[in-house]
């Protein structure tokens, strides 16, 4: 009988007691080889790992849970802690260890591992030391699951997302990046907040670069199926295009507001991972605005570049991308977008 | 309209569309007075009761959360850090001061806030700068949430549940400690783990002291149904006293294991608290060993001392204590215990 | 201890094991006298009543669930069969009676009883007889929870809520009618299917009176935020009325065709109104197309009339109606519905 | 793009919206051939067949629910009332046909169909009528999905699992009846409603054969965490076995009741199908009393009987037998029932 690592030996005089607990039954066949139940591993045991790991604990997402990290210690401690929780949940099998083995046969593979800027280092810099990381990390994965997806966290996440697929050879629609998913959270729960109707009856997108670039969708923000532009229009209530970009630039600063406040964020990009990986695992077929390779889309050309765009999520990772229309300066700011990522992707030498 | 503190004015020009966007219904009534929804408050905005409130909110427990921290700005991060997980989760309202007005009104009180050991503090002195801490979170908790329940997290959690009592002039039926329900938690993972059966069909309580102190009741552990001791002896198995001591041993070992590995529980004692939550908030009758006012059990006397029983807990706090027979050495290490923590208790002035 | 009615003595010899397994605690107080817990009564027991009952119980909505029916061995058998299924839930109490008072301290009332139409009866005599029934339900209804919400599953809908409002008195926010909640979720899952999308992405209503003559809002359409009528115009598309008129029959031939098919409609109703006990009871503040006084919307005018409505749902009922605004043609057609409803209530004499 | 058989064409102009809607991404790989989704077939659409499935579908168990029924009109109606609760849950595809091919690729099969008893008619008679009818349902189902888990609820249960085995060609740990796991809910239930407490604090199980002759293991009985033989023993509180054996007379009768009273049992049945779905389908090695082959435990010898015994169930369908200790006498009833249903068997010509 296989045990988790954490197992001491509890049989009394080293009698083991499951044998005695348990009686085969006759005219059985052995397991059979197939692997028969869902499995998500998780790379990187720090704040924003952990979010992510628990919240698909809580949320019953998986029938095993395999985490990896650098550091043993604090993995340990963090298996140990979900793991005495054993109780109060479903029965999930919580592994850990240093060693990639531990995420054999994994369904989805999502890494939130990343370097940390150094005092006065160069945002490239930066990104040499996260690809030379990705090196150690994509690879073992891909040899362990050569059919899971992957999901990547890390940020910069549109090119790290470039990264993975370009280290881990898998097509492209088993590579994704979490995105402007959670940036789209935060532009829904802004509006919902002030109506002070409920975030799901909001309707409302960012997409394009994660980060200060990204485009929010005005002109498909509905709330409870009323489209607000035309709402506006037709009520002949005036407004500034001034008014929409502070609701943008409010979802953009409120990141930065959390890392100045907290020192990291957690929580939230933890419930949009989950959010993410039950889309796929369960087959929801949801749209999300997540990173997917863009090239060919609204002009972009023929780069490698990755970009969130509303994609419909299922088990076979990416499953397209919703024909939304956009204005043309929303399509010419996309396309900017995807230029400078692409400037910073050929210094990368992959 | 009421809306969060978080909220910005969104509406263009000042206008407040939630106006534009709703109109009443005729013959309608002014809201009723009487409170309608569930509301949780977490005292401490720490890694447990961050731990505690995000699993609070992730197993949609209350309709409403309310955080008091003493630090504004890592309390302001927490909340929004929550609010952006709108998207992801059903409705909850949550909210964040360090003014305990924003607790009003609340079902269950959470006490997770404690101070932390300076290098070469006494316990006693520990203890007292915690009884000084609870002197400003109970009452105002007991004035704004006169009829609420409230559970105390912080450690010792035994004396400090006494001290809440008294703080608060609570009945001992809305005042109970989380006390050995994780240590029970840990105590069947081990024993479900070593047999690979799902921990939830393992029977098996530590009560008494939270601690170095606890007592495991052995006579008790049945797993799927089988006691497991008269099992051994049905099979003449035999079996040594230091055997099961060792895995009573492996439990309270687990619990520092975890802190010197990460630093820290979180996880675990916030899967436990929300465990509370829900057999208290949804009326559950459910049995578990909390540390309520043991006097009288057991051959305790006289004195207030407040040990982990296993008590059923419901809508209406601690509904009874369930009278399980323990053995002349586990009720004798019981007493002890109560003297132990009547001594301690007699020191602190209340 | 108060006992379900169908607890047969169990104890040894007459003795109340109760009383033995379970001792109370020292200086506890008498349970407050403030009802604490979630309570939902749901009138008729019949396949549209138990689907509802059921589904509540296994979406955990209500910590007590009571049935109210005419026909006692009926109530009596459906009532065992939940109860059964204890080891399978979370605790919820069931309780069922020809009485009444089996609903006192209801938060929710549901009301799924009607009378079933005679080979040869009018329309306005079904009706009649159905507000006969209606004057021995909602008045104890309302006698024994005063301060309930009630909303009406009951043929009719949209008249039948309008009896029910009168009869309790209540002000109209918390009287609802469960109306083309369903129709919509119909519309949608066409919608979605089509697309192989999930429903959940699909945005679109059915609102006005219940049956032939509701109204599809097609401007409000959306899959994944892309608004559908303006996709198709941009994309240069055509499109006939015909064409969307034809899928707005598929839904309301739906209705018609379950029945054909096995005799009654259940599940998807039964969903439907748990769907509506969630956004009330858990205050979820979500829009919902639901059966509401529809006075002075629309150029409706003074009649009391109930209508589908996007309105907004949270623990005080009906909080509001979402503006959306309505073609000329939408609007003439909802006024029209509302002057036959108004016909159709001036002769029942209430 | 395959669509659900009720879907119509939408399209505007025989146009095929959805190829309009979503664009395809770039180097993607056509999906796997593995298959990768939870797929649930329930065969029989009766009472308790769609009791089964409607709660499998709500309590979000598979991506997947195939129903089989011989009643074309019937099966489409109880199909397309479970799909039109689609905007009310999360996605799950469900498909139903009289054809078996729809089963195709099911992770776990749920037999729930059999022939009703004609006035007059032998048992032997009704029996045999029944494996006619298995005689057309196992082998397509093994056909059709050659590694699923067969588990049968048509009664009598552990005939008819015995039939499912031998008609599958199966390995015994395929093949499993649903038994006494609800007649243990309804015993425990009973216990927990008379003592107050929740029924998931009740440990108490009935094995043996389903009905009449089932064996009920008093011994093992506990309540949170009190074994309750012991506990009047120690209290010296008196019982009489005759006492004991009422609860579980009472337990045998409550199916007959249900029955007499509502015509059928359906809910609690749904429920503990869905249990035992969850065990299996979710890996989550829970042990549950179910018909098992029962062959030389308790001394039954070398006949292959199916009985119900504690069985831990998992991905692999049963794990293993707990190793329960039986008093000679419970043993003896074992042997018994065992005998009873070997010389049925031996009249079926199989």
């Amino acid at each position: 009988m296989q045990k988790s690592a954490s197992a001491s030996s509890l049989g009394p005089g080293g009698l083991d007691l499951s044998d005695m607990f348990f009686k085969p039954i006759q005219n059985t066949s052995p397991p059979s080889p197939t692997k028969r139940h869902t499995k998500i591993s998780v790379i990187g045991a720090g704040n924003v790992g952990m979010a992510i790991a628990q919240t698909i604990l809580t949320q019953d997402l998986a029938d095993e849970i395999a985490l990896v990290d650098a550091q043993p210690e604090k993995l340990r401690g963090e298996m140990l802690d979900l793991q005495h929780a054993a109780a109060f949940l479903p029965r999930t099998k919580i592994i850990a260890s240093t060693d990639y083995t531990v995420t054999v046969g994994s369904d989805l593979c999502i890494v939130s591992a990343g370097a940390r800027q150094i005092a006065g280092e160069s945002r490239l810099n930066l990104l040499q030391r996260n690809v030379a990381l990705f090196r150690g990390i994509i690879p073992p994965l891909a040899k362990y699951s050569p059919g899971t997806i992957l999901m990547i966290v890390s940020n910069p996440v549109d090119v790290l997302t470039y990264v993975a697929w370009k280290l881990s050879g898998f097509p492209s629609n088993r590579v994704v990046g979490s995105g402007t998913n959670l940036d789209s959270s935060r532009f829904r729960f802004l509006i919902a907040d002030h109506l002070d109707v409920n975030t799901q009856d909001v309707q409302a997108s960012i997409i394009g670069e994660h980060g200060d670039s990204s485009v929010a969708l005005w002109s498909s923000i509905s709330v409870g199926g009323v489209p607000v532009l035309s709402f506006l229009e037709k009520k002949q209530i005036p407004y500034e295009k001034e008014t929409l970009e502070g609701i943008h630039k409010a979802v953009v600063d409120s990141a930065y507001e959390v890392i100045s406040l907290k020192g990291y964020t957690s929580w939230a990009i933890g419930y949009s991972a989950a959010n993410l990986a039950r889309s796929i695992l369960r087959d929801q077929r949801k749209i999300h605005p997540v990173s997917v390779l863009a090239k060919g889309f609204y002009g972009i050309g023929d780069g490698d570049v990755f970009l969130s765009l509303p994609a419909q999520l299922g088990r076979g990772g990416v499953l397209g991308v919703t024909n939304v229309h956009l204005t043309d300066e929303e399509a010419q700011r996309l396309r900017k977008s995807a230029q400078t990522i692409l400037k910073v992707q050929s210094q990368l030498g992959l």
